[in-house]
């Protein structure tokens, strides 16, 4: 698997007074698209963190291109940018599911650490993950 | 006290498409107002739960009266409504600094319960806030 | 049609640092729901605003019985409950997918107005969606 | 003026259920922070606004260093990184007020547009706060 996608349709608690999507929102749906990536994937992080393994923020990017208003539906596009030893970059594309236009892209770059946020060598720690995702990277 | 005052400033992502505050922020507001309440009162609410006692929310009304809107400092006002043996209720007006006009009133009902949300009679597990709260529902 | 649902799944920007969702989401997701009702009743607020009619929230009101976590999937069951000549209810309860259990109940009354707020008798108004919301009432 | 700087203090309403604030949340602090540097400045963004100059967020960076807690007091400090023909970049540093210690940093990159989103060279369309930002840029 590449990509995953999922749907979100925006309400007015999405929205702000300019008319359209308040910016931190798209970065939640982020977060939405990654969750979903990995269940898709397989390896849902509920899982993930039963096992402890944890996947702290330690960057957010947001580009933002046309802004989603109102009742649209937006798809999440996620997918794997980079994978390193102890690091992982997730990049996600949001577009109106009507007109396939784009409204954000960006990136997410988390550590790979326990729960007391000590980085983990995912390869060892946990390969099956690893080796899901490097093959989802090469996709 | 009788009651406690706190201030915020609306910014973007507090308002919605209608250009008015989106309605469910007044009641995270209500939030920072019982948490600066149990400040004022000497009794700041992370120290309580240190001790053991939640105040998980049982029950929230909130009433709209004139929407605030970009930019707007309001005003929460924060006091104890009611006090049983295992139940606190608390008032709140949000108000405009500016005008003193009405925007929201609203009230919580919390349990008092241990951290697996058992019951506790607040009297016998916490005899020093409950005193400070009857002292200021009487006052 | 006499209530519709629609789902949400958890994320952790859903919840707090109790560990559970954070109490007034569930009333975004009230928006959520009768946003979708009135889509599923065939008539989108979307649609209803251009042709002038909007309803303003003029109360909420929230019971929380059973906490929901991160990642679940949760229902939104929407409602009319009441219908006057310039005010509606709307009823909610959302409950877990997987359980059927019951995690909030609540209502939210709305005004029936214009643009500016002012009140519309509804059935005048609009006709088609007053008879639609009465049958679904009587339903 | 080199930077401004307000405060806020954590509720529940900005933590996860990993015990700490969202990341998101401090992107939205961040318009509080601008929001703040513009009045402190000598323009608020309302009054910007009213003279037809928006500022529409084009891209957002936030990097994260140490997650703050419910109850904490954040301090948002603020200030103009990049003055373009028709782009302005802010840069903010969030840390705890406590200690001093750096929770996020990061940068929202503007448009300066008509509200229609069409660009404006700001030193023609406001001289003014052009000067005044620039000024602040130098000091």
């Amino acid at each position: 698997m590449k990509y995953s996608e999922n749907k979100v349709r925006v309400i007015y608690g999405d929205t702000d007074a300019m008319g359209i999507v308040y910016h931190t929102n798209y970065i939640k749906w982020f977060e939405a698209g990654r969750t979903e990536f990995l269940r898709q994937l397989g390896y849902p992080y509920a899982v993930l963190e039963k096992e402890g393994v944890w996947l702290p923020v330690a960057q957010v990017v947001c580009n933002y291109k046309k802004p989603a208003q109102y009742d649209d539906v937006l798809v999440i596009r996620s997918r794997v940018k980079e994978l390193k030893a102890a690091t992982v970059v997730m990049a996600y594309e949001i577009y109106q599911e009507a007109t396939g236009e784009c409204c954000v892209t960006g990136e997410t770059k988390h550590g790979i650490t326990t729960p007391d946020l000590k980085p983990l060598v995912l390869k060892k720690a946990n390969p099956k993950l690893y080796e899901m995702m490097k093959a989802s990277l090469e996709e």
